[in-house]
């Protein structure tokens, strides 16, 4: 089936205690369209953040050090540091850089931080949406994050409500008849990468409606795509 | 701009010497389509692994060991082991399960190799489909790859033309006029996830054309996506 990705534009700045809901439906409306079963809803955590009220003053004469110290507070663990950089733990799991605190597209003088339960974010969004519209949309909050061995960043899933994060494919055959023995795709992940390709950086795009996909059914959590440290190869 | 994803369906088992470009051709066709200039085709390694005949049967009365033995002989570096899992770094320069030797959609007592210059075949493609046409689209080769940290597998891109892989957002600025110092964005990957999402494992559906997208400008290399060993955290 064909999918397509529509970019919500026209959002304004959003501010701690903001409908975010509202906004996104406004978006939807925008952009000539109204949400339908099966639409795909996915925000980056910025927005999410900023109306949750996820946004800390960097305070002092010294912002790049006031910004550290919300760093390390943030993070569970610190993984990496090399010169600025610091590869850190978050307290939901993720290993991203600077514990997902970030400074672009903030406000002067703060920074935002990952939302405290991102996945509970989107869940409390959806229902937003589908108090205000009927629909039960599925919703995805994302994230930039860099990756090992692989330059560049791509934007990942760190909250969902309405799929399941992963889809198993363990124990169904491929088109030969050979059972697929390790296949589990981070579809979650791959919906937040492929709205970022309309989305854009600097744009300010903050959001995205895809139609036409088929997500896992189930209902699943972001923090399912965090491998169990015991599992893990690469600490 | 609103993108679309189209998947490419009814593409027989592809064979050594076959003509993909073709193939593609017949099965945009068959979707009710026409290339157009922008658009981006991204197909999965294993139909061009096929057609460039970089399959090797597994040979012995040991199937498990012979597939071993041809992970091993196609790793420039083992780089983690533990049971059956190897991590290795491919010639090209990417880390991945098995060295990107894959069992599952080859033909029994066979595996199929990456190509041995995926960039180079994603070149081929991309000139055989604007001599047949006229037009001259933007093409990815993909494959699935495991990550640290996050459960699931995602595509990736392994080979490009007509594009460059990251977009470089160094020195422009953001939202509220900061600028973006460390956003390079691996559209690349993002586009080869993307197009996954109609893809399907299990479903045999080896394409996808993306319409609506446009990608940095440029004739990169998905190698380019490598980050070198020096600037790596995690080995």
């Amino acid at each position: 089936m064909t999918l397509t990705i529509h970019p919500l534009t026209g959002i304004p700045e959003v501010g701690h205690g903001d409908d975010l809901a509202a906004l996104l439906l406004e978006a939807i409306r925008g952009a000539g369209l109204a949400l339908e079963v099966g639409d795909v809803l996915v925000v980056t955590h910025k927005v999410v953040s900023k109306a949750e009220g996820a946004v800390v003053p960097l305070e002092g004469p010294d912002e790049d050090a006031a910004y550290r110290k919300v760093v390390i507070g943030e993070a569970a663990e610190i993984v990496r540091r090399r010169g600025d950089l610091i590869i850190a733990r978050t307290k939901h799991g993720f290993i991203c850089a600077n514990a997902g605190v970030d400074r672009s597209n903030a406000a002067p003088g703060t920074a935002i931080l990952l939302p405290l339960d991102p996945d509970r974010s989107a869940h409390g969004l959806r229902m937003s949406l589908k108090a205000a519209t009927g629909v039960d949309p599925v919703v995805v909050v994302s994230d930039t994050f860099g990756r090992p061995w692989r330059r560049g960043l791509v934007d990942v899933a760190i909250g969902i409500s309405g799929m399941e994060a992963i889809l198993d494919l363990r124990g169904t055959v491929d088109g030969v008849g050979r059972e697929l023995h390790v296949t589990e795709i981070a579809v979650a992940d791959e919906i937040a990468a492929a709205a970022d390709l309309v989305m854009g950086k600097a744009d300010r795009i903050p959001a995205a409606l895809i139609r036409g996909l088929s997500v896992p059914a189930g209902e699943g959590r972001a923090t399912d795509l965090v491998r169990p440290p015991e599992e893990e190869l690469f600490r």
